[in-house]
């Protein structure tokens, strides 16, 4: 294989124009887990497939494979990746971005006449937003035999449907899933590679077109934190004599703040965030000390040894400081999801295909950490979005996801490493 | 007039129990403000001036004034009040207890055959407490002229009637606080003198029986403060792309602690409170950076230059920080409460009758704060009480009750000054 060969870019902007025409409700795009959207989704890119002649399978849960075969079909091979569902009111680019990403790929293999070593398919996933069932990954997760069979009870969020019934009203079987199946074997592929646009502005900040993912970051989540004091008179109790559960909380965050700047320093990735923080509306007063606070702290990073380690300081730091004010943390447990490894290898070969090599954490979840958890090698590439994502304002250039494309590309020219 | 001369304890006791039984309902005392339970309160101590001879007046709005004449019944006479009215499941002493310390000084003075220079007044004044009608200081404002006539509209907070309609069915006059008329001259007092119990817990913590108040706080406070940001993934967004709302409104916060430590250590009477903290429940989430806080930010001090110079503090410190986390925050207007002087010769003589002198700041508002307002001399005796007030659980001995009473007694018979 060499490298002139290019991905199919008009192609690729053919179908962001058609998923856009065919899925956008008002300002935002509506590619309903399961629903209309993706489905006509499942559509468009099925299409572009038949018409390059890729082999086309589903499997039980709706996974779409548009395979170029290889000269070895029996041979480990490799999926190029994303889901095609967007949250309600979504943008263009989140998940399509990948499967688009990949069939622009084979297209440009198939133009050269290029017959692969083994297998390339470009898999596209269904449901990996939480949005309508509230679990993600149900397309990637339910491919390895990884959900909880439980999840088949669950209503979608806005008509109430059940996702079982759900499947079946689509001619899906929820079978496997309640058998924990595997309908893919992770032996049996050779690598995952998955585009997508970043959800941050770090890429836009920075200039950049597009970065290698280093690693998805888990999570680790005090989700039900407390802090509880005493009510008091705000002018007649002094500070000495407080339980003021606000000035602790204020207390402990700011110490985290510190804990999290001090990581920057030396390189570590984390990210620390309080999204909820309320005294009890019931309770509190403008001329009360607050008696209780409740709070998230949400910590992330690529290293679970950092996670737990950001977690024990707050743990310590919380009971320090409620010596300090005379109150008590309670913060509770962590609900944890464990940080995703990406092949070293394929970034390190990644970073070199990019002009301006960079490399990032991604803080979301990715369907890329599914098949990492299974042992498969797995890549990302992240490319510049403006205004983030989950919003009708996704903004992707063509430039930089062709940026991106080449890339992988690249990579799928390059196996075996 | 002599030293040998006592507080009548005896009568401070039964009253106490009177008041007591009369006036508990449940666990709580309920001496509604103008309601039964505060005229119930009022027949009790009328009954007991009368018992003692005393002369007996009304004003038009209910305070009752009890009345040891003097030997020039023109001449500027000294008022020792308080207010009978309790919040709702009060306790026995806030109020009360300053309204008892008047009787049983008078009660001493009767038994022991002292006729004045000039009338001493006990003044039992109507509906202090904001918690009935919404507006502190009813009685006293009135008498005074004070109250802003749409005061009269004011429902009251359980029963839904009118302050009007309230004060008609006792049989009192609204007429005098819709025409802002004086009840009371402030040029024909010598003094107010007020005995009240400790609302916070700093006698407790001391050791000691009773107080000289210093003065009382005056109120500068941001009411409904916000911060604005933007709401984004708390995993994709990284520290330096934020606009959190959480963590500038905590770096807002942790600021303002440490500027009320430099007041402490520089002896600066001071306090600081943020009893309302809230993200916005609709918008945020243990995943989203905080696209917005509300707070509150109550800042109380002896000084009106103090609370101005921290005013001023917050809203610079907020530039600042808001520059540094890219959020904006919006303090708003601050609804002030100027701080009220107590009178320096009545308050150093105050502390030469104490065996352990100790001078505090009152951080709650008192009717002194009213008679201070209007030129009056004033003082005030604070009592140590435990579990703070506004609850059923005050709890003042009858002993430091005593201390409290004999220093006020010995200050009446010390005049002139």
């Amino acid at each position: 294989m060499t490298g002139a060969i290019q991905p199919d870019l008009a192609m690729a902007a053919s179908l962001f124009d058609a998923l856009g025409r065919a899925t956008r409700q008002g300002r935002g795009i509506v590619r309903d887990s399961y629903g209309e959207g993706e489905q006509a989704a499942h559509d468009i890119v099925r299409a572009a497939a038949a018409g390059m002649a890729l082999e086309i399978t589903l499997d039980a849960i709706g996974n779409l494979f548009m395979t170029l075969p290889g000269k070895d079909r029996s041979a480990p091979r490799i999926i190029v990746g994303s889901h095609l569902d967007s949250v309600p009111q979504g943008g263009n680019y989140d998940g399509a971005a990948g499967v688009v990403a990949g069939l622009c790929a084979l297209s440009g293999l198939r133009r050269a006449g290029v017959v692969p070593d083994y297998d390339l398919s470009v898999m596209a996933i269904r449901a990996e937003e939480s949005a309508w069932f509230d679990v993600a990954y149900l397309g990637s997760g339910g491919a390895f035999g990884l959900l909880d069979p439980g999840c088949l009870a669950i209503a979608r969020s806005d008509n109430g449907v059940s996702l079982e019934a759900t499947l079946r009203e689509r001619g899906f079987d929820p079978q496997p899933i309640r058998a924990r199946r595997r309908l893919l074997d992770p032996g049996g592929l050779r690598a995952y590679l998955e585009l997508h646009i970043e959800q941050g502005p770090t890429l836009v900040a920075r200039g950049l077109p597009a970065a290698v993912v280093s690693g998805i970051r888990g999570c680790k989540r005090f989700r039900n934190a407390r802090c509880v004091g005493e009510y008091a008179h705000s002018g007649a109790v002094s500070r000495p004599h407080r339980h003021d559960a606000v000035a602790a909380t204020v207390a402990l965050l700011h110490h985290m703040e510190t804990v999290w700047l001090q990581h920057e320093e030396r390189g570590e990735d984390l990210v620390l965030t309080t999204g909820e923080l309320f005294t009890d509306p019931g309770m509190h007063g403008p001329s009360k000390v607050a008696g209780e606070t409740r709070f998230v702290l949400d910590i992330r990073a690529l290293s679970a040894a950092t996670m737990e380690s950001v977690a024990a300081e707050a743990r310590a730091a919380a009971a320090r400081i409620a010596d300090a004010y005379r109150v008590r943390f309670d913060l509770g447990a962590t609900s944890d999801s464990p940080p995703a490894v990406l092949d070293e290898r394929l970034r390190a070969r990644l970073m070199s295909l990019l002009d301006h090599p960079f490399q990032m954490a991604s803080g979301a979840g990715h369907d890329a950490a599914v098949f990492a958890k299974v042992g498969v090698p797995s890549a990302m590439i992240f490319v510049r979005n403006e205004h983030g994502s989950h919003n009708p304002d996704e903004g992707m250039a063509l430039e930089d996801f062709a940026v991106g494309a080449r890339a992988l590309l690249a990579l799928l020219l390059d196996f075996p490493l």
